[in-house]
């Protein structure tokens, strides 16, 4: 893997989940880094996503604090002294101002952070870390999980060798904006700050807030993006021909993770694009696409590899915007199962349904009365979804 | 089982569905009933929906035409052509006017109705018309159903006995407006045309609109009411106080349909009600409500009997609406387990899991920062909701 310079990494077991697996992770770049963070749109944001958004005012960021198996969300008051104080206490066995770390946390809701034992493990993170503890970082922030998400590139910009890396996890409550998802981004690119905070706007809008699980929104979504100047190149501002290259190679990482996430949706077996091309407006769009992506009914016909357009047709009725069902036309990759409105017969189901073996593929939806166009990336409910999320906590 | 005077049914096997059952169904008044229809929100209307829309505007009616296995829905004009032909057949087989006939369809989407099957046992339906065929009829427009839903009250008004019945069919596609459910009220009361028609429309307001199974809506939506007056009491309207006797009696039988319909949610094991109160008024109270009972993560928590009260408050912060976290509290039943947004504690918890062993208990979620109040009805999300719904129909 390639790695930007300057950043280390450490991951360690804290005892805050079970069964001694990794769950607290310090990432620390070597000099302080300009960053910019997205987060959870939900109104409930746990103790972490209040403190990050605050120090995140500032564009500056030196060290994250991540821990999985707790989410410090519905803590209250106390949870924020407990993100406060792991901060300081990581900023103090680093020499560094506590202005400049933050923490992020991912888990269960509404059981109080366990913070002696992060505490009490803080100087071990600090003497542990390195270049090469970055997969066990990416393994520390997993929580239902079952792989490891971190993608890589290096680009030239001004002549110099750039590197952006960036580590994810995701799993349950997946939905457009985020839901519990996390991702770090982290590069030596030397960047103005409002670019940076722009390249990564955009970026997570084309990718992670275009997936969805389950269609439940988390508490704890964070996209956090680290330039720490290292690469030496001359500053690049939005203004910049490099700016493109640097904003492509992001969307292209974080597309890749997106996809990674979705794979790995608490149950999931496929990953499947519904595109929505020829609605009135973006936003109709948008939600058409949703509607359909967040359906139960369609979720599980993908799971039963069953070409029910009928159910499609269900859910875009429902979606809240200006269609006209007699032109309508509907595609599994290039098989045309419904053509203005009408279904294309047994043969081009029974076509559609061999489409749907595969574990990647495209429902386009063509609705055939405006130019705009949306694409939500979504996997199948099947019954792991419900075993892993029915689970009685004793 | 009290039926209401001049009331027939009828019942058989046309082959719509596999394996013989039951699917063609006919309900018969001896004498034109007033009459009132609500019918689905969604945009993709089924042909007999679009069909019985238009001949409702006349508040008459004196026969009904039901079928299952198919939904007659995304069928184009022959759709439209074979609701006509059926219910035509039907009317000149009980000689009376085709305005007087609608027809009504519920199963697969998408599949042009097999209207030659149908006209071919028109003959045998009417023939063999009776007050005892009612259960017959309850069992032949089920369609996932495991149940029949039946349900009836007599009242008095004015001195005279006043029967009202009404048989429904729900399972799977029933969200809050409705969904692939398909009710009809039938009584003998002599009643004002507008005042049943605004009876109609309220009760359902208060309990079909207000269940949820998989928050997806279904094409061909139908709650339909027959007044035949045979019961002859003097005929009353909304400005009497015996109206209010009668929309009584409707709302209760709506509810008692509508508790069985989530009951038999495609595999449901559990009843449950989402009452939100201490809204900031009654559409945010009603997306809270709605939020929560359609969360995925609630659900198949309801399903694990996990008291996991963090998805409900992740729900409420995702539903778009006002909320103050610190002052949100949630029972269940009479167990209080979050108060002023915090948890209260493994105690309560253990206690919450024993409420959630029942097959039907409450959700109480207290805003505390208005005075708007909602109730949605939902069921929990099983390994059984899945398998019903990911079978590929070869």
């Amino acid at each position: 893997m390639d790695l930007p310079k300057g950043f280390l990494f450490s991951a360690l077991s804290a005892g805050i989940k079970k069964e001694s697996r990794l769950d607290l992770a310090l990432i620390y770049s070597e000099v302080p880094a300009r960053a910019a963070g997205v987060f959870t749109t939900n109104k409930i944001k746990a103790a972490p996503v209040i403190l990050a958004e605050e120090r995140l005012l500032s564009n500056k960021l030196q060290a994250i604090l991540i821990n999985s198996g707790n989410a410090n969300a519905c803590t209250g008051e106390e949870g924020l002294i407990a993100a406060r104080e792991t901060a300081a206490y990581v900023a103090k066995n680093l020499r560094i101002s506590e202005n400049l770390v933050i923490t992020s946390s991912t888990g269960v809701i509404g059981i109080p952070l366990p913070k002696d034992k992060i505490i009490n493990k803080i100087p071990f993170l600090v003497a542990s870390l390195s270049p090469d503890g970055l997969s066990q970082v990416a393994e520390a922030i997993l929580t239902t999980d079952t792989f490891k998400k971190v993608y890589a590139k290096r680009i030239n910009i001004k002549g110099k060798e750039v590197t952006i890396l960036a580590v994810a996890k995701g799993a349950g409550m997946i939905a457009p904006n985020m839901a519990t998802m996390l991702a770090f981004a982290l590069t030596d690119i030397n960047i103005e700050k409002e670019s940076l905070k722009e390249a990564l706007k955009k970026a997570v809008s084309q990718t992670f807030n275009r997936i969805t699980v389950d269609g439940d929104t988390s508490t704890n979504d964070s996209v956090i993006i680290m330039a720490n100047s290292l690469a030496k190149n001359e500053m690049i501002s939005y203004k910049d021909k490099e700016y493109k290259i640097f904003y492509e190679a992001l969307e292209e990482i974080f597309d890749k993770l997106s996809f990674m996430i979705v794979k790995d949706g608490e149950g999931a077996t496929k990953v499947v694009d519904i595109i929505v091309t020829g609605a009135k407006d973006e936003v109709q769009a948008l939600k058409a696409s949703k509607t359909v992506a967040n359906s139960l009914l369609v979720k599980t016909a993908l799971f039963g590899e069953d070409p029910n357009w009928g159910r499609i047709m269900a859910a875009l009725g429902r979606s809240d915007i200006q269609i006209d069902p007699s032109r309508i036309s509907i595609s599994f990759d290039d098989i045309e199962i419904v053509s203005q409105g009408k279904g294309c017969g047994e043969k081009a189901e029974k076509k559609a349904h061999l489409v749907m073996k595969k574990d990647y593929f495209k429902i386009k939806i063509n609705l055939n009365i405006g130019k705009a166009v949306s694409l939500i990336r979504t996997c199948d409910l099947t019954y792991d979804y419900v075993k892993i999320n029915a689970e009685y906590r004793t």
